[in-house]
């Protein structure tokens, strides 16, 4: 579904995803990797790329909806660190990764991409998590 | 040199990296890896590790310093795509990076840490490109 401006998600993000809903700016997105919890914040702007294709005020909120998801994931898993990053080497499309961080994890201390093969949710397991995480982040 | 505020540089991240100047927030280092364009950005405030340790107001400078940083290194080297990120699993001072990438770099489209060894770039070089970052960040 098109937004009014004419955002539509990569459909390379949207298939390693599952939707959690729309913030203000950004729909947020559950990646569909049980290893390591984890988010994606894409701004529903159409074209945009680098973080400085937002006017400044949108890149405020993007800061604020960020600092939302960081807090939900932590409320969910208590991690050890979180990371965030905007890297858009293969999908241009700008998005915001937030992920939880554990000593334990499958990546640790390497950051996550390209490490191994995603592990999908079990569906029940997904639906669970994304009700929590609406729930941390207001949108219940 | 400590700061008023007892911050005192990471010496890891000391040992990889060359100062470029003090914008009103963040120290600015040049990542000593000549391979890739590559900033830091560490604010000056003794004990953070994660975004949300700063106050809101201290994130809004940090942003418009990315964007600063940004700016900086599209003048110089007018890179294909930026990297923008805050991992912290290795070194815990908070610090964020911001990378210059291109399409024929030494890791795309993969993120840069991990990949391979660091080279060092030649004193003089080192000079020129921390004299040229200074003017674009308005250091000099």
């Amino acid at each position: 579904m098109a937004d009014p401006d004419g955002f539509e998600l990569d459909p390379r993000l949207a298939a390693d995803t599952r939707r959690v809903g729309d913030l203000p700016l950004s729909r947020v997105l559950l990646m569909d990797d049980a290893r390591f919890p984890w988010l994606l914040l894409v701004p529903r702007r159409a074209g945009r790329v680098e973080l400085d294709d937002l006017p400044r005020a949108e890149r405020i909120t993007l800061l604020d909806e960020i600092d939302l998801a960081t807090r939900a994931l932590r409320a969910l898993v208590a991690p050890d660190k979180l990371n965030v990053a905007t890297l858009g080497n293969v999908v241009a499309q700008l998005h915001v990764h937030v992920i939880a961080r554990f000593r334990a994890d499958a990546a640790w201390p390497r950051p996550v991409w390209g490490v191994g093969e995603r592990v999908p949710y079990a569906p029940v397991e997904a639906t669970k998590r994304i009700a929590r995480l609406r729930d941390h982040l207001g949108l219940s």
